[in-house]
């Protein structure tokens, strides 16, 4: 599949086009990661660093900087990262770029509340600018629970940590959730601009990589044959989907009381309609996109009866594959009562001439029968079909269906002859692309690409503040419509969510596809 | 691949709907063959009857009539059916179908200028109509040299055989070409049509059969996703290639003087044109297509200017796969002197709205690197691109290519993103359907559905006289002006053609695609 010889490059914007070719190598710098002891970091952010190093991508001079609570000597903290990487690296483990990674590895013990573990963070950051050249240029990622933001913000500033000398840089990386609601947003947003400069700030959401963005960019706008169908003048409505298949896991503590649509609607789903329904932008800048996103967000308009056009589920007792799984209310760490929704579709519109009458219907959920991210834009039937209308009936609409995950990719779903049919029979059928099976490159680690655009500060495709609050802004008013009812219809785990989503589409004189 | 579950059934718009579901089964008759010796009848036609037969798509009185000069007996005339039947049959020989078919088989030998040898055919006829019960009804297949149908019609017209008594029907089935050039199709016409009736005269392409037409009305006219970009405002221009890989074989009696374009171009790839490029039918009865494909071909505009934008060619020394092949003139049967092209290419436009200023590329050829047929509908670029125009220039144009054979489907290009590339990266790759991997479904053979429609009169899709006619007015010119040149352009064997038909294209600023 693919006929792959001929090759384009787009231009990164903020580079100098002449070095498109070259390879992206991070400059002289350190990273610092808050909660380096948790399962994050010692899962993806050190690995993702090791793979960086070995594949040449970072300076030899780079600095890494664990700051965490336990009373670990500098040597033991040694040796857990050397674990963790070897546990969860995706290159070869070679020891000659461990050993000059090593080099530049430095604990810090302290508790995030005690300024003088600050003032050691500092020191060493100094001591790393002074023995190992990294410039004054630093990064600290915030790999701590969103109530932990704010005091290590403050303890940033007041250790003068925030501040960087001239031409040299001082980055945070913060990764959603951001807030739980518009109004705690903009609180965090508050105290994250009173310390860093807006553009040293990288919002991440690890689901929405900067991959998923520029495929679907690349596939809507580097292409002639799908922007002229892409409008209420041929699309029906679309569908976006993010199921997942397991629980919660051991996310209660978070899960509870945040419910399926804050976790996912409010960033992921959004992102993707944003990215979706969007004009093209004059380039792919971060800024020309997030102008776009933006006139997309603030042109939705929600359901006139939320009670028709929004749906709430949460799962029961049922069957993941063949095992026997409990219900959410039985989940360790869920309150027996608990009204939070574990599942969650509602339809937007977007009040612009491209979209005006064109649904979007966003769902997700745990527990449903499959893991799967897709985007279906889902067409009108051919306006006269040349043949006896009663039977009609039967054939699917035309769609094209991009796939984020599993398997990325874009299926085309239309009607063909069947062969040999004694009278003219058509039936759906559907083509496919798969970049997995079309490309031999293979997608880098979704945090090694992360971590790398930070030290380079290549700005990230993520929502910005003006996006998380235009996204709170939609969702509030279906969340404290939601906080009237009582509990939410539940739904035998391993199927396709509650009765009423199916109602709701119903409603409209459409259907879920089943993806 | 393929979502299959929903079916839709076309109306065939001369019989009553409600006969849809019903096994299409022929009524009493005989098929008589003429030229039952040759190739055709042997490999093709008796097998097909067979196979019909087997699959209880013909009556049990069914009649089957040999005529051929050869002396033989009845019983050896049988004995070479049963041969021919069991070397070609698609479906398992069984005795009891054989058996049953063989009470109606009958030979009557004789020359075509013979009319005692028309009589003894017309009192077999009869015969079979009293003792076998065909009902008067009565189907004439040519498969005779061109130069043979004059005369046959006119012993059909003088035994009182083309005529049927009330209620009954008689058919004659004649094989392309229709003619070699405007005044020899009119004169064919005039005499075919002094003897039948125009709606019982089956004129056939065996390279375009009823399932292609009908394949690429489904795909064009049952979906939603083609039509709106179907015209000039996307398409950049459309290449219908019909590529072999061998060269004329024992054809040299029949090929040499006619050449590629009136072999190929005037019927099948003209065909194929009027139903990539005209409008929506109003129904899908035949003369509803017909009126359409008419339209086509009456606003085909030919080139300004000839020597530029047609193109010949004549096979030299070369290679097939791993074996050394002869030129054309130095081919049995070939003039060493001969000007026959074995390449042809050329372009023409339509002066329609939909197709203003979009030229289509018609190519045949022999000894090409391949054997396929095909549509390529080639987009424009995307009107503007984010990215840098310095870097724009390797990315192919979107297209949508209609395999029409072998592997018969559909194959859709485009650009999309290459993972993780560090710069945004766009390279084309393709998507895919294939009849045969997406249907259990498998095309009948060509002549067994030809067979079958003729005995049940229904209209095929090939062309009518006035559409042989519009093509010949369009092929004419470019012969007249071809025949004052001298030797076409020679092409190694093996390879795409001469390089005048890649000059052709190249002077449009376009290249031919390599299918």
């Amino acid at each position: 599949m693919g006929c792959m010889s001929e090759t384009t490059t787009w231009a990164n914007p903020l580079r100098d086009p002449r070095d498109l070719r070259l390879p992206r190598i991070a400059g002289p710098c350190s990273l610092v990661i808050f909660g380096v002891t948790g399962d994050l970091a010692q899962k993806k952010l050190l690995p993702a660093v090791y793979d960086l190093a070995n594949r040449g991508l970072l300076p030899p001079s780079f600095g890494l900087i664990g700051f965490a609570r336990r009373d670990w000597a500098a040597d033991h903290f040694v040796d857990v990262v050397k674990e963790a990487i070897q546990a969860h690296c995706r290159t070869p483990f070679r020891e000659s770029t461990w050993n000059n990674l090593l080099k530049g590895i430095r604990f810090v013990q302290g508790t995030f509340d005690d300024p003088a573990a600050f003032e050691r963070l500092s020191q060493t950051v100094q001591e790393l600018d002074r023995d190992r050249g990294t410039r004054g240029n630093h990064a600290f990622y915030m790999s701590v629970p969103p109530s932990a933001f704010p005091v290590v913000a403050k303890q940033l500033a007041a250790s003068g940590l925030s501040r960087s000398s001239e031409g040299a840089w001082r980055r945070v990386i913060i990764e959603k959730p951001f807030g739980h609601d518009l109004k705690s947003a903009q609180e965090l947003d508050r105290t994250v601009s009173e310390v860093f400069d807006p553009s040293s700030v990288f919002r991440i959401d690890h689901y929405l990589g900067k991959e998923t963005v520029q495929n679907l960019l690349a596939l809507r706008f580097a292409n002639s044959m799908y922007e002229p169908i892409w409008n209420s003048n041929y699309v029906d409505h679309v569908q976006i989907t993010m199921a997942e298949d397991i629980g919660i896991e051991s996310r209660a503590g978070y899960f509870d009381g945040i419910g399926a649509a804050r976790d996912v609607i409010q960033n992921h789903l959004l992102q993707l309609m944003a990215l979706t329904a969007m004009e093209e932008p004059v380039s792919f800048a971060a800024e020309d996109l997030t102008a776009e996103k933006i006139k997309v967000l603030s042109a939705i308009r929600l359901p006139h009866d939320l009670s028709k056009h929004t749906a709430r589920g949460q799962y029961a007792q049922g069957w993941q594959g063949s095992r026997e799984v409990n219900g959410y209310l039985d989940e360790k760490g869920v309150d027996r009562g608990s009204t939070t929704e574990t599942y969650a579709a509602i339809r937007l519109d977007v009040d612009t001439r491209r979209w005006a009458g064109v649904p979007f219907y966003l769902r997700t959920g745990k527990r449903l029968g499959k893991r799967v991210t897709e985007i279906a834009v889902v067409f009108k039937r051919a306006p006269h079909l040349p043949f006896e209308s009663t039977a009609v009936q039967e054939l699917g609409n035309n769609a094209i269906v991009i796939r984020v995950q599993p398997d990325e990719g874009v299926t085309m779903r239309f009607g063909a002859k069947v062969p040999g049919a004694t009278a003219m029979e058509v039936r759906d059928v559907s083509m496919d692309f798969s970049y997995g099976r079309s490309f031999t490159e293979s997608s880098p680690e979704a945090y090694e690409r992360l971590i790398l655009d930070v030290l380079l500060g290549d700005p990230p495709l993520f929502p910005t503040t003006k996006e998380v609050d235009l996204s709170w802004r939609i969702l509030d008013p279906i969340e404290e419509f939601w906080s009237t009812l009582g509990q939410p219809q539940p739904y035998r785990a391993g199927t396709w969510g509650p009765a009423e989503a199916d109602q709701m589409l119903a409603l409209d004189g459409r259907h879920w596809r089943m993806p």
